[in-house]
């Protein structure tokens, strides 16, 4: 239980100061040590054109690889409009394709979302999953993490700062790690003889 | 029921031989002669960044004025991993911002979609009538039109020859601008002293 | 402004201290006083069974023409196992079959939820008003209302003291009224020679 | 990888000649010899209502005992309304409470639906997965069958004849039981010292 594992962390905002990303970053503090941590970069990836497939945008490049060579994921999806915000579905449309490279397939997941509203981005993590169930992403079911009322659960530059929400979080990262290692021992299971 | 009326065709596929664009192309073949019709281009709009909303980008202030102006909107969803392509839900996400100035609110709409697959981008729809809820869009109800194996239904540069879809497409449109005129008596009812 | 308006409410929980159904008795207080309202009684009705549609059992013939009577709708939608009650759904079945006696159709509807958790009920709100496409129901757009954390704003038996969710509830039965009003209006303007 | 299994089907539709139905009488003959299979009579189970918890109705005691004891799950869902049927959804519930007794917590499912038209009963499809999280159901991702425009693909009686349908409900319910070898195999894995 104490192999080197390496979990992705993709936002949804590119805002500087975004709750979700700040997320990301309190998550990274919150894994075992065993386990690295990295915030991918999508502010450069530009809108899918299936006509630029074959001469993939180098940001797009450095992003596929990125996810090819995680072991798990970790999503803070930014709900915008009652969805998924554009910025990070578009950067998952990118490493889907073409369906011969969809660089998600089998990667383990967890989900987070925080908002300044009731419902804390859950109805974005909904459609989120139902993406995975084409992408071949296994989510982790529970816990689920839903950040309400974000205003004061954060400092000024976007830093966690709730205690209550530190402690969901803690639980679901230990969840994605615990998954991805089964992941990893079931994939073995089927590769022996 | 012969007030000049003008539609606003927005595609989720930036490919140039799209099918979904087609959808567009055809349906503004179908419309009454008094309703005008334009489709935006898209392409140009950069990943949301809420940090940037007091410098909008010029391409971003270009899509808002045309929603803005237009009487109704036709919406073809290329549907990319279950649900509402990137590209299509960040130009969505662009004029709605700020909420003050969400350009979306009160317009008319209706969707369509087209896929190679056995669902006719349904999925994407329902997701994106989940963002009418908050983007205050009132969308056309019936009928719903969902091009399924669209392989032989386009020619190859995506223009529409199957004339079942025509058929249907013909409907949808003419229920858009039914309602945009119904929206539109509506709003003269309720500001009559 | 002053016709008299008759709602029906419908609550997908059947025990007695319900939460949900005593969001319904609470938005019954709130109406103006030319609109009465009533609570259906959808204990008695069985599973659905197609077989049995030529010979509809008495229950499911009170709910239909309570439904038929009924100028707008008023859903306490209870959440289980994040979506519907089987309950409520069954309800709704029942009253949409055969297709050509859909006693749904065209009417103006609300949706309200309570539930002890974090989210209100809020999933099973946005299946319903994707079951609400199909049924040709029109929908309050906003305001939306979820009591979350609902343990202490509601009596022993369900009857809600909360002052806030007061204020949320009567915003949305305001809402509700207007819309009734204005879908009668627009018929009324659609008939005229 | 020849344990025994048993696998416990559920449809949400009570018509005799549902098609629904059908697949699950075509699925039951196309499982390897080792795995038995059973459909569910779910036509009893009343509404429910948590007043009853205590005294768990009969069919409601009877139908849990099974869900227990099986080892995996395959639903045919019937989509009414654009989601799960009522009675499906009710049985579902029933068997999912109280929390502490969830009968369906941690079992591996499929899905399947017939429909007379164009999506094939999908749009329940997902809002069933929806429900699987909170359930703690674990679902087969792939392959996913729907199928559409029923008419000439079941006899009179409800029993699927179509030969491509059979073979993409063949694919479905291998995966099922793999799947169910390799949630047990994993509980093991998990159980060992």
């Amino acid at each position: 239980m104490t192999d080197p594992l390496h979990i992705l962390g993709v936002s949804g905002s590119l805002r500087r100061a975004s709750t979700n990303t700040g997320l990301l970053r309190a998550a990274g503090t919150l894994l075992p040590p065993v386990v690295t941590f990295e915030i991918a970069d999508i502010s450069k990836i530009p809108p899918f054109n299936q006509d630029l497939e074959n001469e993939l945008p180098a940001p797009v490049r450095e992003f596929k690889d990125k996810v090819r060579h995680a072991d798990g994921i970790l999503f803070a999806v930014a709900e915008y409009n009652y969805s998924v915000s554009g910025v990070l579905k578009n950067a998952i449309d990118w490493a889907s394709r073409p369906p011969a490279d969809n660089v998600w397939a089998g990667k383990p997941a967890a989900i987070v979302s925080s908002s300044v509203g009731i419902l804390g981005g859950s109805r974005a993590q909904y459609h989120l999953r139902q993406s995975f169930v084409f992408l071949g992403i296994r989510p982790v079911t529970k816990p689920e993490v839903f950040v309400t009322f974000n205003t004061n659960k954060f400092d000024s530059v976007g830093d966690l700062t709730d205690p209550e929400a530190k402690k969901f979080l803690e639980a679901l990262v230990i969840e994605l790690v615990r998954l991805t290692r089964e992941v990893r021992a079931t994939a073995r299971l089927a590769a022996a003889p």
